[in-house]
C-alpha cells in the first residue's frame, strides 16, 4: 500500500518538526561566555534575559553601557579597549542590579555584591598573579573585648619571612572602606600581590601588613548607605576602632609576628572610612605611628579641631610622612581639600596627592603602589 | 478672576498626579531583604523581577520552590522550618539561574556561582562562628613545577599552635571537589570552624590541616561538567595531583610547619573528586598515609585493579582507618558500592559509612565532623 500525500500527513510532519525544534531549543540553552576578553583588551559582557526590556552593564568608573539582545535573548555589549586593570561590574535589567551568573569572580563586599574582571597587562601589573616569590596571607579569628564581637583580621608576611629574624619587620596597618570586609584589601585590593611585586622589584622594603576588620561599631552596617544620617554612630565607630586597634590588635600581632615596636617602623593607611581611621588613629597617636596614608578619606565630621585636638607643628618632628591622596572625580575631593586647608592653618606638613579617578579600587590600588615604596625609608 | 473647573484643568491634575506617582515609584524601589530568617528557622527568599513569568528558589538538597509575585514585582517564597545548616541556593527566573543580589554571602566555586544562607542552631553547630579559641588559616602561593602553574593552598593551624612545639603535629590533607577552588573547605566547608569546635570540645586531637588546590591538570575546568567525556584528562588530573601532593607539597609544608613526618601522623581525606584523590594517593602510598577518608568519591575509572595495582591484604597492617562514606541519595552511591565490593574481594578492611543525603556540602561537613575525631588515635 502506498498512500498518497494528504493534508493530515502534512500536518503531522509540521507538528513533529515544530516539536523537534522546540525540544532542541529547550535542551540547548545558549552557551554563554561572560566576560570575554579580546586581544585588543576590549571586553564583551553577555547576559541571558529573554524577557528584559533594557539591560545595561555598569563597569566601575564608567558610564552604564547599553546592551543589545539577540534572537536567543542574550544581551551583549563590548567595551572600548581598556587599560590593564581589575574592573568591578554588574548588570542592570529593567532597573534591577544583578550579578553576572557566568562569572565566578566576585568582588566581595558586605553591602553590595558585584563581579570582577581582570584585564591583564603586558608586562603584568603589580596586582596580577606572577611567578615571583610570594608572601603568605594569614587569616586570624578572635573575640574583641572592646567591640564585643567575634571578628577576623588578615596578616601579610613578605616572601621568606623569618619569625626569628634578628631585625624585626616594619608594619603597615592597612584599612578597608565602609561596606568592605576584612578581606577587602586582599580579595579586591590585591595588596598581597602588590607587595610581592614591589618587593621583588626592590621598590618596597619587606614589611608585614596587618588588615583588620575596620568597624569599631559593626552595627553601622545595618544602616547601609543611609549611615551618613547617623553621625553619632559613625563617631562611635571611629572611636572604638581606634581603641581596638591600638590597645587590642597591635599588642596581639606584635606577639604573633616579628614586628618592630619602634614608632618609626609603624605605618597606617586606608581608604575612604579607612582613610579617616588612618588619620584619626595616626595623627592622634604620633607616639605610635610615623607614617600615615589617607586615600579618599570619608566620613570625617569636618570639625577638624575636635577630631585632632592636640595636633600642632610639633607633630612635624614625629611624622615621617603624612600622605593625603584623593581622586579628582571623587565626591569626597572637597572634604579632602578642606582637611588639607585646615592642616595648612595648623602648620602640619603633608604630601598632597590628587590623581585622576573616582571613588574606586583602581585609585586605591594605585595609591598603595605609590605609597608602599616610600615607607620606612 | 476665579476660573471654573473645566476639562483641561482636570486633565492637567490627572497628568500631574500620574507623574508624581510614577516618580515616587521610580525613586523608591522596594527595600528587599533576602534571605530573611524567621524564629521557627524557616527562611523567606525574595527577588525583584517584575518582568519574569516564573521564578523558583533552588535550595541545596531540596526541590525547586515556586515563588509568587507581589504588586511591586517582588517574588517571594517561604521554606518549611529547616534544620540548622548552611544552605546553598540560587534563583531561577524563566529558566535562567541567577544570584540573589541582596545576599553578599557567596558559595565560592570555579564553575557555578550560588549564594549561601546559614540557619543557626541552638546550641551552635560546629560550622558556626563561636566564641572559642580559634586556629588560623594561612594562604600560600607558589609555582608548581609539576603542574606548571601559579597556585595556592591553605593551611589550618590549631589554636595555640606552637611552631617550636617539642611534639610535632599530625596532619590531615583535606581535598575539595571538582569545581571548587583551594578555598572550598574553608569558605564553604568551614573546616577551620569545625576543627576549632571539635578541638574545644576535646573530641579531635589538635592537628594541622593542609588544603591544596586539587587539580593535577587544571585545564580540565575548561570542559565544565562535560569533563566525564574526557577520561584521559581525568586520569592525568588524578596522576599529576598525586605526584604534586607527595613530591612537592608535602615536603614544602613539612618545612613550613611543625608537621610530623611519621606515616601514622598523616591522614588524607576529600570529597567527590577529592575523595577519589584521597583513595588514589592514600592507598597507593600506604608508606606515607595511615588514615584515609573518602567522601562521595567520584570520577574513578572503575578499573579498580588498574587504579590500585599493588593493593593487597598486607595494607591492613599499615592502614589505621580506611573510611568510605557516601550519601544514599548521591548519584555516586553505586560507584562507591562497587568500590567497596571490590575492596572486599581484595580482603582490604574499611569502614562502610552510608548516611542520608545527596551530593552536597551538608553531607561533607557531617563527614568531617565524624571522621576528624577518629584520626591519630
Amino acid at each position: 500500500m502506498k498512500p498518497g500525500l494528504n493534508w493530515y500527513r502534512y500536518f503531522l510532519v509540521v507538528c513533529l518538526l515544530t516539536n523537534f525544534v522546540y525540544m532542541f531549543a529547550q535542551q540547548t540553552p545558549p552557551d554563554i561566555k561572560s566576560p570575554q576578553l579580546n586581544a585588543d583588551r576590549s571586553v564583551i559582557f553577555r547576559f541571558l534575559d529573554p524577557g528584559a526590556q533594557k539591560v545595561t552593564v555598569n563597569v566601575e568608573g564608567a558610564k552604564p553601557l547599553e546592551m543589545t539582545k539577540d534572537a536567543q535573548g542574550v544581551w551583549s555589549a563590548t567595551t572600548a579597549a581598556l587599560e590593564p586593570e581589575i574592573y568591578g561590574y554588574n548588570f542592570n535589567a529593567d532597573g534591577v542590579n544583578l550579578i553576572d551568573p557566568n562569572n565566578t569572580q566576585i568582588k566581595t563586599n558586605l553591602l553590595n555584591l558585584s563581579n570582577m574582571v581582570l584585564v591583564p597587562g603586558t608586562p603584568p601589573q603589580p596586582w596580577e598573579v606572577q611567578d615571583i616569590p610570594h608572601g603568605d596571607v594569614h587569616h586570624h579569628f578572635y573575640h574583641s573585648g572592646i567591640v564585643g564581637d567575634n571578628r577576623d583580621y588578615y596578616v601579610y608576611t613578605p616572601p621568606n619571612y623569618d619569625p626569628k629574624a634578628k631585625t624585626k619587620y616594619p608594619v603597615l596597618y592597612l584599612l578597608h572602606g565602609y561596606s568592605d570586609g576584612a578581606d577587602g584589601w586582599t580579595a579586591v585590593g590585591k595588596a598581597n600581590y602588590i607587595l610581592d611585586a614591589l618587593i621583588a622589584q626592590g621598590k618596597a622594603k619587606p614589611m608585614i601588613v596587618v588588615m583588620p576588620l575596620g568597624y569599631g561599631a559593626p552595627e553601622i552596617l545595618k544602616y547601609g548607605w543611609q549611615i551618613r544620617e547617623h553621625p553619632d554612630l559613625m563617631q562611635k565607630n571611629f572611636d572604638n576602632f581606634r581603641t581596638m586597634l591600638v590597645s587590642e590588635l597591635m599588642p596581639r600581632v606584635e606577639k604573633e609576628y616579628r614586628i618592630s615596636t619602634k614608632r618609626t617602623d609603624h605605618a597606617i593607611a586606608g581608604l575612604s572610612m579607612g582613610g579617616s581611621e588612618s588619620l584619626l588613629t595616626g595623627l592622634n597617636n604620633v607616639d605610635k605611628f610615623a607614617w600615615i596614608g589617607a586615600f579618599s578619606s570619608g566620613g570625617l565630621s569636618e570639625s577638624f579641631d575636635k577630631d585632632f585636638p592636640s595636633l600642632d607643628p610639633k607633630a612635624n618632628q614625629q611624622i615621617k610622612l603624612l600622605w593625603i591622596a584623593c581622586g579628582t572625580e571623587d565626591y569626597l575631593i572637597e572634604l579632602n581639600r578642606k582637611l588639607k586647608a585646615w592642616l595648612k592653618t595648623k602648620n602640619v606638613n603633608f604630601t598632597d596627592r590628587e590623581t585622576p579617578g573616582m571613588h574606586t579600587w583602581m585609585v586605591w590600588r594605585a595609591n598603595l603602589i605609590e605609597l608602599a615604596p616610600q615607607l620606612f625609608r
